[in-house]
């Protein structure tokens, strides 16, 4: 008999993760925004006038709502979809996720099975690679290059593929704000790309969580708005237009689909709170919001990308993006980010090594992406510098840093 | 070359739902909440504090409390755990869900793979129930008597499992308003569970979700606290005590057994804005609101258990709860409430047939659950008169209704 008080954990598991230890002193990972550009007062106004209006209806799972969300939020989002991404769809097509991470495990679980095919950008979310690769999914990435995913090298692999008899689950794609180079897929591409989709019966999983950060607000239409929704699934989200704090996604599909994702999604319900608020505040602010945050990180962009060049010289390459919160930016071959990552980092600057967000290693390990919302100005130009010591002191690189030899 | 644009979807996914139409209009099902009941005019207060003081860390994934969750929140819970269930823990025990049904998912994740079995309670929470037949895992129920889990019964079927070679994974109850059958468990019961617990090396899963909800408000300690955390996961909620429609949950369990569900967890946390609000109000507010809500179930319940005499007579049996929001029910066993589940929901009453919350299909089939927080005294009157009428001529029970004979 046993006396054993161990829990026996499932095989597989990934690995305990460490305690937190709050932020570091400067951070260039994650999606975090401008604590500066949070709308705080006009959030206090939409939580009271919604709560005033309709606080009573917490009570039920829901609301009064139903499954796909809080309805005034997806009636926000239809005419928001309309004007901004083309999409013409009614409030039934829209699911309201925990963000949009919800979204893409919940797209994934109706779609793949261990051994399935999937393609992705070559880089691409590493949120969206692990999720993958924990399925026990075959991820083939996809080359870009300044207009996006590169349609000749997609007919190859689709091509390639179909020879091999396999037809891959899902084209995933980031075509606004691509995520981590930051391209725009032209118009044109995106009909070329809907095109082979529909020549070889693979769909599109459709991820616009950036689309609403670009500089001049200008766009095209998304591929679910091209595609009239055959063949399409789009997710996007709140969390970089207003708060990545709330946890509000959402997922655009016809209604066929979004009644199977339902019957997964057993969590009774994303948030109603923040669902609500938003809702209200969207309503009336969301596009002056939108703008004026665009402004400010678009001036943040330029600190970094001129601290950049000032710092590391011509070592860094990069193609300065129209939109987003990141850059993609490439070292010369000697420097390993992996490891320029992990030393930074017990230095107190934390930056995403490109092996993590790309399907490739090697391309992968002489990439970094820098997150430059959250850290101000200032912060951002010390971090530059404190990057190009660090990668110098490890690597040799920058040989000369803000035009002085070391 | 195919040309369809057909998802393909994964195997073995559940049905696909229907539209929601909206909620029944004698709605007896689901966790829901009393309207008149929800602290409006405090949760618009609080939310106006917490944002005004708070509000720009909205910017950072996590506000500034990390993957645990907000964590004033968390030492509320830090205190209210320790006066109401008698657990000592700190805030790095305690990790902030969304809803307790994430924490079923993660402990699931973190302990289950398909083969293995549990033990539940014989009635049982049917989201638990569909959560493990989904995992593949084998789901042995332990009689109830009405002071909850029967001891001698689970020293049976652990010998017999031992015998066997089978070491369950857990042993998961509900010792605190047992839902469906409102039981406590008493102290000296839980000292006895944990002691088969202990001598079997099967860890508890204890589910404590509806334990605020009691009539005068004393409980004995939690088994977490009875076995100062080891070898037992908790998990509670929010949604009984303040709303379901806020998705606030959260889990209790040692640091080693935290740092493995937070690698699970990659929702990159729960809403921020729920878990602020609450924070705010439940410091000033809780158990103040708490003892409100529970005088209005109370006399809910009361409303329910006289309706049912005077409409069933003595065919409907049930043993009155000392708490919770769900009454569970006997009919004469020429009633299958399968089917009148089915007949009444298309005359406009839901309820909860006891199939699905219980291990035993025959058990429940003569079984129904009550849910009475949500509709006012005249709904849950009418709503019990009209049950009886459906199940009389469905079933020919009860022969006598309101004292007439039909």
């Amino acid at each position: 008999m046993s006396s054993s008080f161990d829990f026996a954990f499932a095989p597989g598991l990934p690995a305990p993760v460490n305690k937190w230890s709050g932020f570091p002193k400067y951070n260039f990972i994650g999606g975090h925004n401008d604590a500066e550009r949070v709308p705080v007062a006009q959030l206090i106004a939409a939580a009271t006038a919604v709560l005033t209006r309709e606080g009573s209806s917490l009570a039920t799972y829901g609301l009064n709502s139903g499954p796909l969300g809080y309805r005034p939020l997806r009636e926000f989002l239809v005419r928001k979809l309309r004007w901004h991404a083309g999409i013409a769809c009614d409030a039934d097509e829209i699911l309201i996720t925990s963000g949009s991470l919800q979204g893409l495990d919940l797209v994934n679980a109706l779609l793949l099975a261990p051994g399935d095919t999937v393609l992705v950008e070559e880089d691409c979310y590493s949120g969206s690679l692990s999720r993958l690769n924990r399925r026990g999914v075959q991820v083939l990435g996809v080359p870009l290059d300044q207009g996006g995913l590169r349609v000749d090298a997609l007919a190859n692999r689709l091509t390639d593929l179909q020879r091999r008899g396999i037809r891959p689950k899902y084209i995933y794609t980031i075509p606004t704000v691509q995520n981590p180079s930051g391209t725009i897929m032209s118009e044109e591409r995106r009909a070329e790309v809907l095109r082979l989709s529909r020549a070889h019966g693979v769909p599109i999983f459709e991820d616009e969580c950036y689309s609403d950060l670009i500089w001049d607000g200008r766009r095209p239409p998304a591929l679910y708005a091209l595609s009239k929704g055959v063949g399409v699934i789009h997710i996007g989200s709140f969390s970089k237009s207003i708060s990545p704090a709330l946890r509000v996604g959402y997922m655009v599909a016809s209604w066929d689909v979004l009644a199977r994702i339902l019957a997964l999604k057993t969590d009774a319900g994303s948030g109603a709170l923040e669902q609500m608020v938003l809702a209200e505040f969207c309503a009336a602010h969301f596009a002056e919001h939108v703008e004026k945050l665009n402004r400010g990180l678009n001036a943040k962009l330029e600190t970094l990308t001129t601290a950049l060049a000032e710092q590391f010289g011509t070592a860094a390459e990069f193609d300065p993006p129209k939109g987003g919160i990141f850059l993609w930016v490439k070292l010369p071959d000697v420097v390993d980010t992996q490891r320029l990552a992990q030393v930074a980092l017990a230095e107190g600057l934390a930056i995403n090594p490109g092996a993590e967000w790309s399907t490739s290693k090697e391309r992968g390990n002489t990439r970094l992406r820098l997150c430059f919302a959250n850290p101000d100005s200032e912060t951002i130009r010390r971090g530059v510098a404190t990057l190009a010591q660090i990668c110098q002191r490890e690597f040799g690189v920058p040989s000369r840093i803000a035009n002085i030899n070391r």
